[in-house]
């Protein structure tokens, strides 16, 4: 077999698609310019449960549950679960998944989770391990807040580097067929980058964007590499989460290695909010912020065909409070999937 | 392909070798009755850092190096590194793995990450993604006691159903061939059962055995049940760190289900310390016992031909401080390998 293409990719030969997808957010990203293409956004922070935590369990739970829906399908029929988060002990992953009694993978790359998770997701699939395996990757304002920042009670002030944690999350349903029950697929994923980790010494956990930047050039100029691309191969080149600072950065950097992506570069965080009017600064971040991005709007721009391939590159920054609080930096990771029209 | 076999197993129709692998560990675990056959032991629990976290770190790095050594290898050679650890957001992956500049998959199953981690790292291979990977899991006892209970000034006390976390790191590098520069692998993947995560109810984070014992008894039990196997047909089920109490409820579940596996059980976290004499409690456990009792002990029954057949399967506890105190149970996870000699 001869999938391992270059140093760091996989071109799929055996077929894997995205078969259905769901995703689920809170009022403000509700609000935001996405607003109308999410299927469910839900006015109570909470989801009706007593602490945040649940909260985001609740959020994959859901996303979950409609996206077998969607694929007309039941847990039994999905052989694996690759579930991620951003909190400690992935608990909003384990509280969240685990009445669905599906064999589970928990996967941790800070906000590059869902790049991960699809990158396995498809492996197995196409290593002949499984017909149907379920990605979900999920994030909450304020179990992320907690987690990593500061009581929100404090009121604390952010700096304008700084992103909004988005409340959502999304779920795919993969697949070794093109139709499921009803439906045809959204897209088609070709093959995936996956990313090292990236450290240029940033040691502001409030400028993750910066944090992030390297890795995602790193990824994105391996992926033409190893494949033989350049920007003018994808549609769209989209980034998680680096937000108005991050893009910057990666643009330039990608300039230096001699490769302009200015002109197809999107990325989710800042396509999430419209940060003038919704006050979060350099845009959203999160495991379910590329995630719902990708349910609710990227895939549907490849299955109507506007967009033919788009290079999707979830980036993570990797820091916990205790790395941050005993002076470490902020190292990088991001995982890139090349997802293709259908044709 | 006919890989997939029974509900969640999978059987690996081409070859994956445990081409080398190396174990690393503290001062404590020198001292326990597999002292003698560990690769390092190291006297300094702060493995010459500033840091438990970054002690931790270093057991991951020096573990990988010496795996790589050991099987005249560079890192430029390894495709994927599998790696994972019990700290919140994976820190000391992050930082123990980064300088190898190998592309990266975090992951998190608590104590049954090293599990997780051969798992997808022998399908990487058998897919025919890689030739080699690497797979590498921790546990520091100082950093996890900081990460999940109290400060060691305290000196607070610990029940007899506590477990002792192990200080220490297995690294192992997979290859789909059973020859290295100069050295046989150690044993053949020939399958993994993956588990589900399993939830009696067990409140008591002090009490982690009896929280993972029902998902290493559902994980062994369809285990059999795919393979259409018995205990008969294992020279051993090694579980990761059950303890005393979890081994007791374990052969009990599986009794209940009419598989006496009593006479085939290994547990590493009883077979780590000297329970009476080191004042460990009901065992070792961390991501580290499994993955240091692997290499240094369980691999050389196998490459000797003393065990045929072992079932080797980690146990992981889910939980976090956050979850532990908002009241929520600790569910469990286990994943199991099928390691044979090679003939």
């Amino acid at each position: 077999m001869t999938q391992m293409i270059g140093k760091q990719s996989i071109r799929f030969e055996s077929p894997v698609y995205i078969l259905n997808s769901a995703s689920i957010v809170g009022k403000k990203e509700g609000e935001g310019p996405m607003g109308e293409l999410f299927d469910v956004i839900c006015e109570d922070a909470m989801f009706g449960n007593q602490t945040w935590e649940e909260a985001e369990s609740t959020l994959q739970k859901e996303a979950v549950t409609m996206a077998l829906g969607k694929a007309g399908m039941q847990s039994a029929e999905i052989r694996y679960l690759f579930a991620g988060d951003l909190l400690g002990q992935l608990i909003a992953s384990s509280f969240g998944t685990a009445s669905y009694q599906i064999p589970m993978f928990g996967l941790y790359g800070a906000c590059s989770t869902c790049g991960e998770a699809l990158s396995l997701g498809a492996m197995t699939i196409a290593g002949g391990y499984a017909a149907h395996v379920l990605c979900v990757t999920s994030s909450h304002f304020a179990s992320a807040e907690k987690q990593f920042r500061f009581p929100l009670e404090y009121g604390n002030q952010r700096p304008l580097s700084a992103t909004w944690t988005v409340t959502g999350a999304g779920a795919f349903v993969l697949s070794d067929q093109k139709e499921g029950k009803g439906n045809a697929a959204s897209a088609r994923i070709t093959g995936i980058t996956t990313g090292k980790i990236v450290d240029f010494g940033i040691k502001d956990s409030m400028n993750m964007g910066a944090a992030m930047a390297p890795a995602a050039a790193d990824t994105i100029y391996h992926n033409f590499m190893d494949y033989n691309r350049s920007p003018k191969d994808y549609d769209r080149i989209v980034t998680g989460d680096l937000g108005a600072i991050g893009r910057t950065l990666l643009i330039d950097l990608l300039k230096e290695k001699g490769f302009d992506i200015g002109t197809v570069h999107m990325d989710c965080g800042i396509e999430i909010f419209d940060a003038d009017k919704q006050d979060t600064h350099a845009g959203g971040s999160g495991c379910g912020c590329s995630a719902v991005t990708l349910s609710a709007y990227i895939l549907r721009q490849i299955k109507s065909g506007t967009w033919k391939r788009v290079l999707f590159v979830p980036t993570g920054a990797l820091l916990s409070t205790v790395s941050f609080n005993e002076g470490k930096t902020v190292p990088g990771i991001a995982h890139a999937v090349v997802l293709e029209t259908i044709s």
